[in-house]
């Protein structure tokens, strides 16, 4: 779906600034009625009637965040587009705008960067949202996004880290652990490739999980439930950095602790059995993987029956006293401290 | 005034990615009514009633952008976010809020990103607006900044570029020229200072071009006279590549063109002599050199006498019809067609 069959190449120093901008955006239709005015002038114009404009904000690096070696281009300007959308929909909103600079090296073709505003137009058209703005450079070593998105709430309340009470349940959306190890798969064939490029891995038994690493999506439909079936969350987040991190966010903010039961953790079936291949532990896949881009929040046990058996959702753990600390809960019954992590950008420049 | 005084190092990779952003942002307070939520969560909220929201971003990166050998990096963080906010100016509108998003290299500690936000917190006071969301990285080579800029509109219109009517008046803010030459001068005593590290230049004769280069202002000053003297411009457009590519910026979006006037162009004396110093047209400087962050606006014939001999205000041409093109007229009354620059960042990259 997503292979390039346009192999002609244009060096990015024969356009003007401005005819590239021009060229990369001129499929780009504004469909909001708030997008008064996009691309084309000093800054992008909204309107909003006694509407709160949500604001989210995001610098992707080559090197850092992605490798082009197994990422491609149209993938990479999905996932930017979606990383962002997300942050604004776990503020139980709607995202609506989204700004994109970037900078790439000479090494980067005008068919290259095309192939990234593809997908960068994808997300956009899936999410119904406008790209309004925007600049872009060259740089001195590979290529760097910057994707800032604008939002505005639904006609129920936001939703912040911080509304989290003592003895609120805790949920999350979909499946966790799938990117982290999708990412290893990836890591492990770049590796085979390296040794014997003619290899060709059946990656078929990874499918889901290589997926939700190259092309995850944002929990727009889980927005849209909480809205249909009349459930506000006390706290919400969306999980970038793993389930432990993001844990961690919602208990500072609020100021409690939270107890989290390892045998509640949903996992696809296909994580369990990466897992075993690469002997890793599942549950640290899930504490500590990240990129699931799914939703964590919390309810007031009244609203229980709300979300009861459903399919999307799962009771992870509750709030407790903050003194208690975030403890996960395993198995066995043992209870282990959980330990934040993130700053994983820096880590993997040191690694 | 901006001297380091702190030489402590901390490496970046001792601290995690939320405490750096806690410490660089925990002294900025919020300060307009409509930031309801800041920094904290996963996006900032903005509260605007019938009012309209400005976007504006931008992309800094080192080595394409700036050069800290000679741009201390608190004048570099006041002037990216002085960059924005010069474009929510240009629409006629006043900034209120930004985001900064920053990758760094293992080359810099926590004491050089302080420097670095102690610039963006003294532009934020200087001009009243909040910083309310950003990301940080790392990076694998040098410093890049993006910035996004929100702004509302005044009592009076937005003003875009695309406003301009033929025997509109060409008006320009402030002086010309002076960032461009005021950088050659920076240029030349890096070049200097390489052959010999012990040379300590009087750089007092340069002093205001310097300081125009390394700590702009953004032309706030000029939207408040607008509105005092109740005028709204046609079209507005700030200066940041150049003149002569505002004008072509200007004419297009208007479907007009320009007559400008050689002799009319409000020139610096410290302009002039190291033009002349440096063998520099000063024409060429004005026209192609940029980063000078003034305003330049059209105005109908008619509200001429309301900018009459202001010291801040020069009518520098008027629109014509679209096909006499952009036009510069001698003090010899030559006329030469202009040609419009742009992509700087790309032709430095290859030059």
């Amino acid at each position: 779906m997503f292979e390039n069959k346009n192999q002609s190449k244009t060096n990015l120093s024969s356009l003007g600034e401005f005819a590239l901008i021009d060229h990369l955006t001129n499929s780009f239709d504004l469909k909001n009625k708030s997008s008064i005015l996009g691309i084309g002038d000093d800054a992008a114009i909204l309107e909003h009637s006694n509407q709160q404009t949500i604001v989210s904000t995001d610098l992707l690096i080559e090197g850092i965040h992605f490798d082009l070696s197994y990422m491609p281009l149209k993938h990479l300007g999905y996932k930017a587009i979606i990383v962002n959308l997300s942050d604004i929909y776990a503020m139980n909103a709607i995202p609506t705008q989204v700004t994109v600079s970037l900078a790439a090296s000479n090494r980067f073709t005008l068919e290259a960067l095309e192939e990234l505003y593809s997908g960068i137009s994808l997300a956009c058209k899936n999410y119904n949202v406008d790209l309004i703005g925007g600049d872009t450079s060259s740089s001195t070593s590979g290529l760097m996004l910057s994707i800032t998105a604008l939002g505005t709430s639904t006609k129920k309340p936001i939703v912040k880290r911080s509304g989290v009470q003592e003895n609120d349940l805790l949920v999350v959306s979909g499946d966790l652990g799938a990117a982290y190890v999708g990412l290893q798969v990836l890591e492990r064939e770049k590796a085979v490739f390296k040794v014997n490029p003619n290899s060709q891995p059946d990656l078929t038994p990874y499918s889901y999980s290589i997926e939700r690493q190259l092309k995850p999506e944002a929990r727009k439909d889980i927005i849209e439930l909480l809205d249909e079936i009349d459930l506000i969350p006390t706290g919400m987040i969306d999980i970038s950095d793993g389930l432990s991190s993001e844990i961690f966010h919602l208990a500072k903010a609020s100021d409690v602790g939270f107890h989290l039961f390892e045998e509640k953790l949903p996992l696809d079936p296909e994580v369990n059995l990466i897992c075993e291949e690469f002997k890793l532990n599942s549950t640290t896949a899930v504490l500590n993987g990240g990129e699931d881009y799914e939703l964590l929040f919390t309810i007031g046990q009244k609203d229980f029956d709300k979300i009861k058996n459903h399919p999307l959702l799962t009771v992870i753990g509750h709030a407790v006293d903050k003194n208690a600390g975030c403890q996960l809960i395993t198995g066995l019954g043992h209870q282990i401290e959980l330990s934040a992590q993130g700053w994983k950008s820096f880590d993997a420049e040191q690694g």
